[in-house]
């Protein structure tokens, strides 16, 4: 199933995406879900998530404003996600920054099967216990980094891991894609990491988490690329990347996503 | 007094509408109020939800995001906004698909006197008991159903229901009345819903129940008018929203509102 | 150090600017700061406020949507800054309206050393325990009152006061800034007034507290004027205001900023 396969399904089954996400992104990633073509619900109260999880398309849980109430949630959501067979992204902003967040998002990998891993490669390396290593080959080239880190993460994690930056990695630990689809003003928005993780869970609840994971970053990519021809500045340009996502067409993604072998 | 009379006595007056909504679309709520011309507040701690209601020209609540603490926090103030004379906009955001979300709409209903149910034609079932018979009746037609599911949730209930759709129903289990006006495009924007709902806590501020249900729904669908012509999809559509509710005057409201008895 | 300077400095240095703020305005807060040049962090959790706030180049604390976990936070992580030498601004929003803002706004000024107050002319008359006094000197002039509300609050409080309005007034009890740049529709979005102690918190990470203060309203109030200049209304005038805090600039800004004695 190809990129724009994915996307003509989705479109087709309107997957419920449920998301645990922080305050900062809620409405972002919800009208990003929404733009692509799948739909949102934001639950997070312990009594409710196992009920939401169970009959969604897909869990997504993203750790970016935290607090104890909500660390219990998305663990009993991911476990009544995987109970049900429904694939669990895990975003795990600022990890490595705070004893809380590296804690909880250890501990949300080791009770939870999670598909996809979705960060930046500081979060992605923190984790995967990398750090020393990476900040030494951060040095020697960025672009290597990518696709070893991803590689090293999904092993060492049993996640597909997909690592974003200028050139996304998406790596099972066997094969790895790198994806140069996007735009630099996707990095002057905030939330633009949160809504690749929300659209990562619309993808793969329609395709295998590889492949969902990079079309996902993907078709992000290529809204991204289309949103910024007529912004004037991250304003506009954050108006016009729901317009791009919602105007996506199956075979213009095929078409102009950047996908390859890493 | 027309839906443009109530425009001018709403920018007049300023009403302060408090709500108690989900975490997901609260600056879009609070920024339509301002747009059409009263003054938001959101405030859900229980130490001063009551406070706050008892000097609001309108409460709404939503349980788009609900925990037990927000619960309780939406009794408070419904009973304190009741005490007051302040009147009470329900959303049941999501009623029907957890058992929190039902029960936490039902107490409400239960516990507190709401002037006005707004919710789309599934939630308004579930609350009214009228599931299966929907289900059944949809199958028919869904402009029929609309009419008679707003009829037998205001009467069943004791609220004014104001049933969004392609075509809204706001009924008083009386009198129902038809609103026509509206966009696609509203529907490819999270919040519209709960948008429509604070704009339903402005309008009955300062116009009755049954009417300024009906006149809150016909701005927001004229303004979604206008906001569509230069959209190129829901992100400049959904910043279209906010000029076209600032815009919207008394006279251009009065000849474009399409509301009719139903 | 000009208001150029600090904002080329600014985007040199990329200070974290630690926000523990409201529901309401997250995002947009978050996307000023970054638009301007710095980096947001938004993190509530008691278990990591002092962590985060530590390694900050300024908190920013803002109570719009209080409950008392995050009052508790909010102190904690004030205390932690000023024991790392991280300037805080306090946002009060909504002081005097109701007894739970009031005295957790008095309990952080007590307990956390402040140094910028941004708030609007009512909620600093309310902490400085001038409101009787004021109403009777707005009648005579608002112009005068700024000038001398923010003077008399910065004394009383021992902070640098910086009030905002048609004309913005920051003090340290010794030298008053006016501030006269802005547009009106800074008034028809809401989170304006947070967006401009979120950028307060910018400015104060690489210039001292009454210097900072004003030349973040500056900044704020430039963009503003160039976001009105095709805005249609609020919408595309939020948008617009992204766009002009990023393109923005140092010469740009001195050569535009309204700032003189009071």
């Amino acid at each position: 199933m190809t990129a724009g396969e994915s996307l003509r399904e989705l479109r087709e089954r309107k997957p419920l995406i449920h998301q645990i996400t922080n305050y900062v992104v809620m409405n972002e990633t919800a009208n990003a879900t929404l733009a692509i073509g799948a739909l949102p619900v934001m639950a997070h109260a312990i009594e409710e998530v196992e009920e939401m999880a169970s009959f969604a398309g897909a869990l997504v849980l993203n750790i970016g404003t935290l607090s104890r109430h909500w660390i219990d949630a998305m663990l009993l959501a991911g476990k009544a996600a995987n109970a049900g067979g429904v694939p669990v992204v895990l975003d795990p902003v600022g990890v490595g920054a705070t004893r809380l967040r590296t804690e909880a998002a250890k501990r949300i990998l080791q009770e939870v099967d999670i598909a996809v891993l979705r960060g930046n490669p500081a979060e992605t390396a923190a984790l995967a216990g990398l750090e020393a290593e990476i900040r030494g080959v951060e040095s020697i080239g960025a672009s290597a980094t990518g696709a070893d880190l991803a590689r090293a993460a999904a092993r060492k994690l049993g996640v597909v891991a997909s690592v974003t930056g200028a050139t996304d990695y998406v790596s099972d630990g066997e094969r790895t894609l790198a994806v140069s689809n996007g735009d630099p003003l996707l990095a002057a928005i905030t939330g633009s990491g949160c809504m690749s993780s929300a659209l990562t869970g619309c993808f793969v609840a329609v395709a295998p988490p590889l492949e969902g994971a990079a079309y996902a970053l993907a078709a992000f990519g290529v809204a991204g690329e289309d949103a910024a021809l007529d912004a004037k500045g991250p304003g506009t340009f954050h108006a016009n990347l729901y317009d791009a996502l919602y105007n996506l067409e199956p075979k213009m993604l095929d078409d102009r996503a950047r996908i390859g072998e890493a």
